[in-house]
C-alpha cells in the first residue's frame, strides 16, 4: 500500500481528518502512570487506547522523547499503534532539517528504526533537505509550510520572485516533490487566508494542520478553506487540549469535539 | 565559565579554528572497529585521540547516532570529549527546529542529556525556533544562516524589506539574540561573498564554517574573508576529509593540512 492509500484509507474508516499528537510530559500525565515504569510509554499506549478509533493519525513528537532519553518508548509507542489501530498513519514529527547522507540517515531514523509512515521536515536547505526523505512510495515527508507561531512570519513571508516563501514551498512540493505522492504540507490553523492561499498553490497535497485546539484556531473555518476539491486532504492535529484535557472521559470528550467540529 | 569564555580560550589553546565532525558510518569506518563491540562509540574515541590537540571543536552528529540507535554512544563520546581535552567546544549538529516548549525540550536534549557546550538550530519558524536554547550562558545557539547546498540559494536569498533571508538572520542573531554572547551563525565556505556579507552584518558573531574539505572551499580564502577585527571568529568544519582520509597516520595528517591553512 502507498502512503496516499494508506492516507485515503485512514480518512475514510475514520470519518475525519482527526490526529491526535503525542508529547508526553511526566509533569502533566496521571500521577499514577507519572510514578510507574516507564511513564512515557504507558502514558502514550493509555491516550492511543481512548482515542484511537476516532483518529486518522497519530503524531508521536521526538523531542518528548529525546529529551528524556526515551526513544525505546517512543519506537515501542509506533510499533502499539500499527497493533492496535493499523489503519492509522503515524507522522513522527522531529523537523529534520538537513542534506545529503544525513538526511539520508534521519531519513532512516524515522522509517526503519522507528516504523513511522511520515516525518516532519524543515525546507530551509532547499530540495536537498527534503528529497532525501521521498524515496520510498510507502513513506511521506511533510514539509514546514506556513506555521502557525506569530514570529515565522518574516521568515515564511519573504519574497522569492514577487510570490512569499510559503507558496513557493507549496509550488515546489505540488509541482516538484511530489513525484510518488507521499509529500505532504503543514499549514497552521491560525491564518486562514494563507491556508486558502497554501490550498490554491498546492491543489492536491494533503496538510497537517496544527494550531487548533490549545493554540486557538476553529476547525470548522479550517476545513471550509483549507480541504480539496474532494472533501479530503487535511489532517487536523490536536496535542495537549486532548492529552491534557483530565481524567479518561474528558480526554475522550476532547478528542469528540474536535472530531465533531470536523466531521462531515 | 561563559560560552563565549570557552570558545575563546579553546581557540587560544588550540592555535586556530579547526572543528572537526564527527559521522560516524560503520560502512567506512576501519573493519577492525566496525567489527568490535560499540563500534560508533569506538570510532569516535579513535579520532579523537589522534586530533584532539588540533582543534578547538568537535561537532558529532546526531543524526548518523540517532539512525541506528546509537544515543548512549553519542552521550558517552561527548562525555570522553569533556574529559580527555576540556577546553574543546562541542557542539552537537542537530540542526533542531522547532518552537516554544517543544525547544525548550531539545534544548534539554543537547545540553542536560548530552553535556553539548552548543547545538546547531535551524531558524524557519522565526525567533521562537531559536530564544529557546539562549538561555543558558554557558550554553549556545549555532543557527543556520547561509548553508553551502545550491539548492539552498532560493529560499535563503528571499528577500525581506529589501535585503536576502540570510542577512536579515545575521542581524537579528547580532542584534537581538546575541544578549548572552552565546550565538554563533552556520556560514557555508563555498560563497565567498556571501560569507562577507554575513560578516558584515553580524561582525562580532562566531561562525561555525562547513563547506571546505570534501565540499571543495578554500580554508585559507574563508579565513581572509570570515574572520573577525580580533582575528578570530571562525570555526571551520571538516568531517569527512578526515575522518575517512585512511588510516591513522592518514587522518592525522588530513586534519594537519587543514590546521595548517587556518592557523596563522
Amino acid at each position: 500500500m502507498t502512503f496516499s492509500q494508506k492516507l485515503m484509507s485512514a480518512w475514510e474508516t475514520s470519518g475525519a481528518g482527526l490526529c491526535v499528537g503525542l508529547d508526553p510530559i511526566i509533569e502533566r500525565m496521571p500521577a499514577s502512570i507519572a510514578a510507574g515504569p516507564r511513564p512515557v510509554l504507558t502514558f502514550n499506549k493509555y491516550v492511543i487506547d481512548i482515542v484511537g478509533d476516532l483518529v486518522c493519525a497519530f503524531k508521536p513528537q521526538h523531542a518528548h522523547h529525546a529529551a528524556v532519553g526515551a526513544e525505546e518508548d517512543l519506537a515501542e509507542t509506533i510499533a502499539y499503534i500499527h497493533e492496535r489501530f493499523p489503519r492509522a498513519v503515524v507522522i513522527l514529527d522531529a523537523k529534520r532539517g538537513d542534506i545529503g547522507s544525513t538526511a539520508e540517515m534521519y531519513a532512516r531514523e524515522a522509517f526503519d528504526r522507528y516504523d513511522a509512515d511520515a516525518v516532519t521536515v524543515n525546507p530551509f536547505m532547499g530540495d536537498d533537505s527534503v528529497l532525501p526523505f521521498l524515496n520510498r512510495p510507502d513513506r511521506a515527508a511533510v514539509v514546514l509550510c506556513r506555521t502557525t507561531n506569530p514570529s515565522a512570519a518574516p521568515i515564511q513571508n519573504a519574497v522569492v520572485d514577487g510570490e512569499p516563501l510559503y507558496t513557493l514551498i507549496a509550488k515546489r512540493a505540488e509541482q516538484l516533490w511530489n513525484r510518488q505522492t507521499n509529500v505532504m504540507l503543514v499549514v497552521g490553523a491560525t491564518n486562514l487566508d494563507d491556508l486558502g492561499r497554501v490550498r490554491e498553490a498546492a491543489p492536491s497535497l494533503p496538510f497537517l494542520v496544527p494550531g487548533i485546539g490549545e493554540q486557538g484556531g476553529s476547525a470548522r473555518e479550517v476545513v471550509a478553506r483549507g480541504r480539496r476539491a474532494d472533501g479530503h486532504g487535511l489532517v487536523i492535529s490536536a496535542s495537549r487540549s486532548i492529552l491534557y484535557a483530565g481524567d479518561e472521559g474528558q480526554i475522550r470528550r476532547a478528542a469528540e469535539a474536535v472530531y465533531g467540529d470536523i466531521a462531515d
